[in-house]
Protein backbone atom coordinates (compact mmCIF):
# COMPACT_ATOMS: atom_id res chain seq x y z
CA UNK A 1 0.00 0.00 0.00
CA UNK A 2 1.15 3.48 -0.87
CA UNK A 3 0.51 5.38 2.25
CA UNK A 4 1.46 8.94 0.98
CA UNK A 5 -2.16 9.91 0.07
CA UNK A 6 -3.67 10.81 3.61
CA UNK A 7 -7.18 12.92 3.44
CA UNK A 8 -6.32 15.12 6.08
CA UNK A 9 -3.17 16.80 6.67
CA UNK A 10 -3.53 17.13 10.44
CA UNK A 11 -3.59 13.14 10.49
CA UNK A 12 -0.48 13.38 8.21
CA UNK A 13 1.38 15.25 10.21
CA UNK A 14 0.97 12.86 13.62
CA UNK A 15 1.41 9.69 11.42
CA UNK A 16 4.90 11.58 10.12
CA UNK A 17 5.91 12.09 13.67
CA UNK A 18 4.78 8.98 15.10
CA UNK A 19 7.01 7.10 12.20
CA UNK A 20 10.17 8.85 13.72
CA UNK A 21 9.82 6.68 16.34
CA UNK A 22 12.40 4.03 16.37
CA UNK A 23 10.37 0.64 15.15
CA UNK A 24 7.09 2.53 13.71
CA UNK A 25 7.30 2.52 10.21
CA UNK A 26 4.02 4.44 8.31
CA UNK A 27 1.84 1.93 8.62
CA UNK A 28 1.80 0.99 12.59
CA UNK A 29 1.63 4.99 12.44
CA UNK A 30 -1.20 4.98 11.16
CA UNK A 31 -2.71 2.53 12.47
CA UNK A 32 -2.04 3.98 16.57
CA UNK A 33 -2.83 7.85 15.39
CA UNK A 34 -6.29 5.85 13.91
CA UNK A 35 -6.65 4.14 17.38
CA UNK A 36 -5.79 8.10 19.19
CA UNK A 37 -8.54 9.44 17.21
CA UNK A 38 -10.65 7.17 18.60
CA UNK A 39 -10.36 8.10 22.33
CA UNK A 40 -11.31 10.78 24.13
CA UNK A 41 -10.00 14.18 23.52
CA UNK A 42 -9.12 14.38 27.38
CA UNK A 43 -7.17 11.32 26.68
CA UNK A 44 -5.15 12.52 23.91
CA UNK A 45 -4.50 15.83 25.76
CA UNK A 46 -3.45 13.87 28.57
CA UNK A 47 -1.21 11.58 26.41
CA UNK A 48 0.43 14.60 24.60
CA UNK A 49 1.00 16.87 27.63
CA UNK A 50 2.49 13.67 29.53
CA UNK A 51 4.95 14.10 26.60
CA UNK A 52 5.71 17.56 26.65
CA UNK A 53 6.16 17.81 30.28
CA UNK A 54 8.66 14.82 30.50
CA UNK A 55 10.64 16.53 27.91
CA UNK A 56 10.80 19.94 29.43
CA UNK A 57 10.93 18.87 33.21
CA UNK A 58 12.38 15.80 33.61
CA UNK A 59 15.89 16.32 35.07
CA UNK A 60 19.14 14.05 35.37
CA UNK A 61 20.82 12.97 38.78
CA UNK A 62 24.03 15.83 39.51
CA UNK A 63 25.74 12.71 41.35
CA UNK A 64 25.01 9.90 39.04
CA UNK A 65 23.08 11.39 35.56
CA UNK A 66 19.88 8.90 35.92
CA UNK A 67 16.62 10.84 34.76
CA UNK A 68 15.08 11.61 38.18
CA UNK A 69 12.20 14.46 39.32
CA UNK A 70 14.64 15.74 41.44
CA UNK A 71 18.24 17.40 41.68
CA UNK A 72 19.62 14.24 43.24
CA UNK A 73 18.29 10.77 43.14
CA UNK A 74 16.67 8.71 45.60
CA UNK A 75 18.97 6.37 44.85
CA UNK A 76 22.45 8.69 45.54
CA UNK A 77 20.15 10.35 48.23
CA UNK A 78 19.40 6.74 49.82
CA UNK A 79 22.37 6.80 52.88
CA UNK A 80 21.46 3.36 53.57
CA UNK A 81 23.28 2.29 50.29
CA UNK A 82 27.00 1.72 49.93
CA UNK A 83 28.36 4.68 49.00
CA UNK A 84 31.79 2.91 48.01
CA UNK A 85 30.77 1.03 45.42
CA UNK A 86 29.83 2.26 41.72
CA UNK A 87 28.28 0.42 39.33
CA UNK A 88 29.00 2.17 35.49
CA UNK A 89 26.63 1.29 33.12
CA UNK A 90 24.90 3.05 29.68
CA UNK A 91 21.67 4.14 30.28
CA UNK A 92 18.59 4.34 32.71
CA UNK A 93 17.44 0.95 31.38
CA UNK A 94 20.57 -0.49 32.85
CA UNK A 95 20.10 0.60 36.05
CA UNK A 96 16.79 -0.66 36.41
CA UNK A 97 17.48 -4.24 35.31
CA UNK A 98 20.00 -4.36 37.64
CA UNK A 99 17.72 -2.61 40.89
CA UNK A 100 15.44 -5.47 39.91
CA UNK A 101 17.91 -8.36 40.65
CA UNK A 102 18.16 -6.77 44.35
CA UNK A 103 21.49 -7.79 44.27
CA UNK A 104 23.36 -4.44 44.12
CA UNK A 105 23.30 -1.82 47.10
CA UNK A 106 25.67 0.61 45.66
CA UNK A 107 25.96 3.69 43.48
CA UNK A 108 25.35 3.82 40.12
CA UNK A 109 26.81 6.01 37.49
CA UNK A 110 24.95 6.32 33.87
CA UNK A 111 27.33 7.29 30.60
CA UNK A 112 24.48 8.17 28.89
CA UNK A 113 26.22 6.08 26.10
CA UNK A 114 28.61 4.08 24.65
CA UNK A 115 31.52 5.06 22.84
CA UNK A 116 30.77 4.24 18.72
CA UNK A 117 33.10 6.11 16.10
CA UNK A 118 29.89 4.72 13.81
CA UNK A 119 27.54 7.03 15.30
CA UNK A 120 29.75 9.87 16.22
CA UNK A 121 29.92 9.33 20.00
CA UNK A 122 33.36 10.12 21.32
CA UNK A 123 33.92 10.55 25.37
CA UNK A 124 33.36 13.47 25.28
CA UNK A 125 29.64 12.69 25.19
CA UNK A 126 29.42 10.66 27.82
CA UNK A 127 29.46 11.56 31.37
CA UNK A 128 33.15 10.05 31.83
CA UNK A 129 34.70 13.21 33.21
CA UNK A 130 32.55 13.07 35.87
CA UNK A 131 33.00 9.71 36.62
CA UNK A 132 36.76 10.54 37.37
CA UNK A 133 35.90 13.24 39.47
CA UNK A 134 33.51 11.06 41.54
CA UNK A 135 36.51 8.58 42.27
CA UNK A 136 38.67 11.45 42.97
CA UNK A 137 36.99 12.35 45.98
CA UNK A 138 38.43 9.26 47.39
CA UNK A 139 35.54 7.04 49.05
CA UNK A 140 34.88 4.67 46.23
CA UNK A 141 36.54 1.07 46.83
CA UNK A 142 35.16 -0.39 43.43
CA UNK A 143 34.13 0.30 39.96
CA UNK A 144 31.84 -2.18 38.63
CA UNK A 145 32.13 -1.67 34.88
CA UNK A 146 28.24 -3.07 33.62
CA UNK A 147 28.80 -2.57 30.02
CA UNK A 148 27.57 -4.85 27.23
CA UNK A 149 29.67 -7.06 25.81
CA UNK A 150 29.99 -5.94 22.53
CA UNK A 151 33.09 -3.87 20.61
CA UNK A 152 31.98 -0.46 21.94
CA UNK A 153 31.38 -1.81 25.38
CA UNK A 154 34.82 -2.97 25.20
CA UNK A 155 35.91 0.18 23.96
CA UNK A 156 34.50 1.83 26.36
CA UNK A 157 35.88 -0.48 29.31
CA UNK A 158 39.29 0.22 28.14
CA UNK A 159 38.86 3.85 28.08
CA UNK A 160 37.52 4.02 31.58
CA UNK A 161 40.13 1.35 32.52
CA UNK A 162 43.43 3.61 31.16
CA UNK A 163 41.67 6.87 33.14
CA UNK A 164 41.64 5.00 36.46
CA UNK A 165 44.01 2.47 36.19
CA UNK A 166 46.33 4.95 38.40
CA UNK A 167 43.58 5.62 41.15
CA UNK A 168 43.51 4.08 44.09
CA UNK A 169 40.19 2.09 42.93
CA UNK A 170 39.10 -1.78 42.22
CA UNK A 171 38.09 -2.32 38.80
CA UNK A 172 35.71 -4.97 37.55
CA UNK A 173 33.16 -6.46 35.51
CA UNK A 174 30.66 -8.50 35.38
CA UNK A 175 31.02 -12.38 35.20
CA UNK A 176 30.27 -13.64 31.28
CA UNK A 177 29.12 -16.82 31.38
CA UNK A 178 26.77 -19.56 30.72
CA UNK A 179 23.37 -18.20 31.20
CA UNK A 180 21.37 -20.01 34.64
CA UNK A 181 18.47 -22.70 32.91
CA UNK A 182 20.98 -22.71 29.76
CA UNK A 183 22.01 -26.08 28.46
CA UNK A 184 25.78 -26.26 27.15
CA UNK A 185 25.14 -27.52 24.38
CA UNK A 186 23.41 -23.97 22.76
CA UNK A 187 25.84 -21.72 24.71
CA UNK A 188 28.15 -20.20 22.27
CA UNK A 189 31.96 -20.96 22.37
CA UNK A 190 33.76 -17.59 23.64
CA UNK A 191 31.13 -17.82 26.46
CA UNK A 192 31.79 -21.17 27.89
CA UNK A 193 34.96 -20.55 26.89
CA UNK A 194 35.18 -17.33 29.36
CA UNK A 195 32.86 -19.52 31.89
CA UNK A 196 35.49 -21.99 31.84
CA UNK A 197 38.24 -19.76 32.51
CA UNK A 198 36.55 -17.71 34.98
CA UNK A 199 35.12 -21.01 36.93
CA UNK A 200 34.25 -19.99 40.66
CA UNK A 201 34.33 -22.24 43.88
CA UNK A 202 31.53 -24.85 43.90
CA UNK A 203 30.38 -22.94 47.29
CA UNK A 204 30.34 -19.89 45.81
CA UNK A 205 28.10 -20.85 43.12
CA UNK A 206 25.63 -21.86 45.81
CA UNK A 207 25.25 -18.26 46.72
CA UNK A 208 27.18 -18.52 50.03
CA UNK B 1 12.90 -7.14 33.99
CA UNK B 2 10.50 -6.10 36.35
CA UNK B 3 9.63 -2.72 35.26
CA UNK B 4 7.31 -1.44 38.16
CA UNK B 5 10.04 0.60 39.30
CA UNK B 6 10.65 3.89 37.62
CA UNK B 7 13.55 6.25 38.70
CA UNK B 8 11.21 8.84 38.27
CA UNK B 9 7.05 10.11 38.22
CA UNK B 10 6.93 12.28 35.02
CA UNK B 11 8.82 9.44 33.00
CA UNK B 12 6.43 6.60 34.63
CA UNK B 13 3.45 8.72 33.66
CA UNK B 14 4.67 8.94 29.75
CA UNK B 15 5.67 5.25 29.99
CA UNK B 16 1.49 4.42 30.97
CA UNK B 17 0.46 6.55 28.14
CA UNK B 18 2.65 4.71 25.75
CA UNK B 19 1.14 1.62 26.55
CA UNK B 20 -2.29 1.93 26.34
CA UNK B 21 -1.34 2.72 22.69
CA UNK B 22 -2.06 -1.35 20.38
CA UNK B 23 0.42 -3.67 19.97
CA UNK B 24 3.04 -1.57 22.62
CA UNK B 25 3.83 -3.39 25.83
CA UNK B 26 5.76 -1.70 28.61
CA UNK B 27 9.47 -2.49 27.91
CA UNK B 28 8.53 -1.07 24.19
CA UNK B 29 7.11 2.27 25.73
CA UNK B 30 9.94 2.67 28.13
CA UNK B 31 12.33 2.29 24.85
CA UNK B 32 10.28 4.76 22.71
CA UNK B 33 9.87 7.71 25.90
CA UNK B 34 14.02 7.41 26.52
CA UNK B 35 13.89 7.79 22.71
CA UNK B 36 12.21 10.97 22.98
CA UNK B 37 14.32 11.79 25.93
CA UNK B 38 17.22 12.61 23.36
CA UNK B 39 15.58 14.72 21.29
CA UNK B 40 15.41 17.95 21.61
CA UNK B 41 12.29 19.95 23.23
CA UNK B 42 11.01 21.66 19.90
CA UNK B 43 10.84 17.96 18.60
CA UNK B 44 8.74 16.67 21.40
CA UNK B 45 6.81 19.85 22.14
CA UNK B 46 6.12 19.15 18.15
CA UNK B 47 4.76 15.83 18.49
CA UNK B 48 2.83 15.96 21.23
CA UNK B 49 1.10 19.27 20.10
CA UNK B 50 0.75 17.54 16.55
CA UNK B 51 -1.88 14.75 18.56
CA UNK B 52 -3.20 17.14 21.03
CA UNK B 53 -4.10 19.18 17.41
CA UNK B 54 -4.93 16.38 15.37
CA UNK B 55 -7.76 14.80 18.02
CA UNK B 56 -9.28 18.57 18.16
CA UNK B 57 -9.27 19.96 15.38
CA UNK B 58 -10.08 16.89 12.85
CA UNK B 59 -13.28 16.37 11.30
CA UNK B 60 -15.54 14.09 9.19
CA UNK B 61 -16.76 14.54 6.13
CA UNK B 62 -20.90 15.35 6.50
CA UNK B 63 -21.39 13.20 2.93
CA UNK B 64 -19.03 10.09 3.50
CA UNK B 65 -17.62 10.12 6.83
CA UNK B 66 -14.40 10.27 6.23
CA UNK B 67 -11.80 12.32 8.06
CA UNK B 68 -10.77 15.50 6.41
CA UNK B 69 -9.52 18.84 7.64
CA UNK B 70 -12.97 19.80 5.89
CA UNK B 71 -16.70 20.07 6.04
CA UNK B 72 -16.56 17.67 3.39
CA UNK B 73 -13.71 15.74 2.07
CA UNK B 74 -11.74 16.32 -1.40
CA UNK B 75 -12.89 13.39 -2.89
CA UNK B 76 -16.74 14.17 -1.68
CA UNK B 77 -16.22 17.61 -3.41
CA UNK B 78 -14.22 16.23 -6.58
CA UNK B 79 -16.88 16.50 -9.77
CA UNK B 80 -14.73 14.84 -11.92
CA UNK B 81 -15.51 11.31 -10.12
CA UNK B 82 -18.34 9.42 -10.58
CA UNK B 83 -21.03 10.14 -8.31
CA UNK B 84 -23.70 7.13 -8.89
CA UNK B 85 -21.63 4.65 -7.27
CA UNK B 86 -20.62 4.19 -3.41
CA UNK B 87 -18.06 2.34 -2.28
CA UNK B 88 -18.81 1.36 1.67
CA UNK B 89 -15.81 0.54 3.44
CA UNK B 90 -15.05 -0.04 7.36
CA UNK B 91 -12.34 2.40 7.66
CA UNK B 92 -10.54 5.29 6.28
CA UNK B 93 -7.51 2.87 5.84
CA UNK B 94 -9.74 1.06 3.58
CA UNK B 95 -10.85 4.37 1.21
CA UNK B 96 -6.67 4.70 1.31
CA UNK B 97 -5.96 1.50 0.10
CA UNK B 98 -8.82 1.79 -2.65
CA UNK B 99 -7.54 4.76 -3.48
CA UNK B 100 -4.13 3.54 -4.09
CA UNK B 101 -5.28 1.35 -6.49
CA UNK B 102 -6.33 3.72 -8.75
CA UNK B 103 -9.50 1.84 -9.88
CA UNK B 104 -12.05 3.18 -8.52
CA UNK B 105 -13.64 6.33 -9.38
CA UNK B 106 -16.87 6.80 -7.50
CA UNK B 107 -17.58 8.01 -4.12
CA UNK B 108 -16.61 6.20 -0.42
CA UNK B 109 -19.12 5.52 2.19
CA UNK B 110 -17.24 5.34 5.57
CA UNK B 111 -19.26 3.05 8.51
CA UNK B 112 -16.71 3.80 11.09
CA UNK B 113 -16.58 -0.05 12.24
CA UNK B 114 -18.49 -3.26 11.22
CA UNK B 115 -21.65 -5.00 13.15
CA UNK B 116 -19.83 -6.66 16.38
CA UNK B 117 -21.91 -8.01 19.18
CA UNK B 118 -18.34 -9.43 21.00
CA UNK B 119 -16.96 -5.77 20.95
CA UNK B 120 -20.57 -4.11 21.62
CA UNK B 121 -20.71 -2.30 18.24
CA UNK B 122 -24.24 -2.69 16.91
CA UNK B 123 -26.12 -1.29 13.74
CA UNK B 124 -26.81 1.85 15.64
CA UNK B 125 -23.42 2.65 16.31
CA UNK B 126 -22.79 3.12 12.59
CA UNK B 127 -23.28 5.27 9.81
CA UNK B 128 -25.47 2.44 8.02
CA UNK B 129 -28.87 5.46 8.33
CA UNK B 130 -27.24 7.87 6.86
CA UNK B 131 -25.80 5.62 4.11
CA UNK B 132 -29.59 4.63 3.53
CA UNK B 133 -30.76 8.72 3.34
CA UNK B 134 -27.30 9.16 0.56
CA UNK B 135 -29.44 6.16 -1.76
CA UNK B 136 -32.78 7.29 -0.75
CA UNK B 137 -32.14 10.77 -2.62
CA UNK B 138 -32.07 9.04 -5.91
CA UNK B 139 -28.81 9.47 -7.28
CA UNK B 140 -26.86 6.27 -6.90
CA UNK B 141 -26.69 3.11 -9.15
CA UNK B 142 -24.75 1.08 -7.76
CA UNK B 143 -23.47 0.26 -3.90
CA UNK B 144 -20.04 -1.92 -3.80
CA UNK B 145 -19.86 -3.28 -0.49
CA UNK B 146 -16.27 -3.85 0.56
CA UNK B 147 -16.32 -5.34 4.02
CA UNK B 148 -14.11 -7.49 4.95
CA UNK B 149 -15.14 -11.43 4.54
CA UNK B 150 -14.97 -12.03 8.68
CA UNK B 151 -18.25 -13.17 9.94
CA UNK B 152 -18.82 -9.69 11.16
CA UNK B 153 -18.07 -7.93 7.70
CA UNK B 154 -20.86 -10.44 6.35
CA UNK B 155 -23.50 -9.51 9.02
CA UNK B 156 -23.10 -6.29 7.85
CA UNK B 157 -23.27 -6.60 4.72
CA UNK B 158 -26.27 -8.47 5.23
CA UNK B 159 -27.81 -5.73 7.58
CA UNK B 160 -26.91 -3.26 5.13
CA UNK B 161 -28.53 -5.44 2.07
CA UNK B 162 -31.73 -5.94 4.02
CA UNK B 163 -31.98 -2.20 4.75
CA UNK B 164 -31.51 -1.58 0.59
CA UNK B 165 -32.87 -4.50 -1.39
CA UNK B 166 -36.18 -2.52 -1.64
CA UNK B 167 -34.45 0.57 -2.99
CA UNK B 168 -33.41 0.90 -6.56
CA UNK B 169 -29.83 0.64 -6.25
CA UNK B 170 -27.94 -1.99 -7.33
CA UNK B 171 -25.97 -3.86 -4.17
CA UNK B 172 -22.47 -5.96 -5.57
CA UNK B 173 -19.35 -7.17 -3.18
CA UNK B 174 -15.53 -7.38 -3.75
CA UNK B 175 -14.61 -10.32 -5.91
CA UNK B 176 -13.00 -12.70 -3.61
CA UNK B 177 -10.02 -15.28 -5.27
CA UNK B 178 -6.58 -16.30 -5.68
CA UNK B 179 -4.21 -13.48 -4.73
CA UNK B 180 -2.16 -12.06 -7.81
CA UNK B 181 1.08 -14.15 -7.67
CA UNK B 182 -0.10 -16.52 -5.27
CA UNK B 183 -0.12 -20.27 -6.52
CA UNK B 184 -2.87 -22.98 -5.83
CA UNK B 185 -1.43 -24.78 -4.08
CA UNK B 186 -1.15 -22.21 -1.39
CA UNK B 187 -4.82 -20.78 -1.40
CA UNK B 188 -6.96 -22.12 1.28
CA UNK B 189 -10.06 -24.25 -0.04
CA UNK B 190 -13.00 -21.69 0.44
CA UNK B 191 -10.80 -18.98 -1.58
CA UNK B 192 -10.44 -21.35 -3.98
CA UNK B 193 -13.86 -22.69 -4.21
CA UNK B 194 -14.98 -19.08 -4.88
CA UNK B 195 -12.52 -18.50 -7.26
CA UNK B 196 -13.70 -21.55 -9.33
CA UNK B 197 -17.38 -20.79 -8.50
CA UNK B 198 -17.37 -16.91 -9.38
CA UNK B 199 -14.58 -17.71 -12.73
CA UNK B 200 -14.51 -14.91 -15.33
CA UNK B 201 -14.01 -14.53 -19.12
CA UNK B 202 -10.28 -15.03 -19.85
CA UNK B 203 -10.72 -12.20 -21.83
CA UNK B 204 -11.90 -9.56 -18.92
CA UNK B 205 -9.45 -11.27 -16.60
CA UNK B 206 -6.16 -9.08 -18.90
CA UNK B 207 -8.25 -5.91 -18.04
CA UNK B 208 -10.38 -5.28 -20.62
Amino acid sequence: MNIDKYPSKLLENAVNEFSKLPGIGRKSALRLVLHLLKQDVEAVNYFGNSLIQLRNEIKHCRICHNITDFEICPICNNHLRNRSVICVVENIRDVMSIENTQQFNGLYHVLGGIISPMDGIGPADLEIESLVKRVEKGEIIEIILALSTTMEGDTTNFYIYRKLKDKEVRLTTLARGVSVGDELEYTDEITLGRSLANRVPYETSMGK
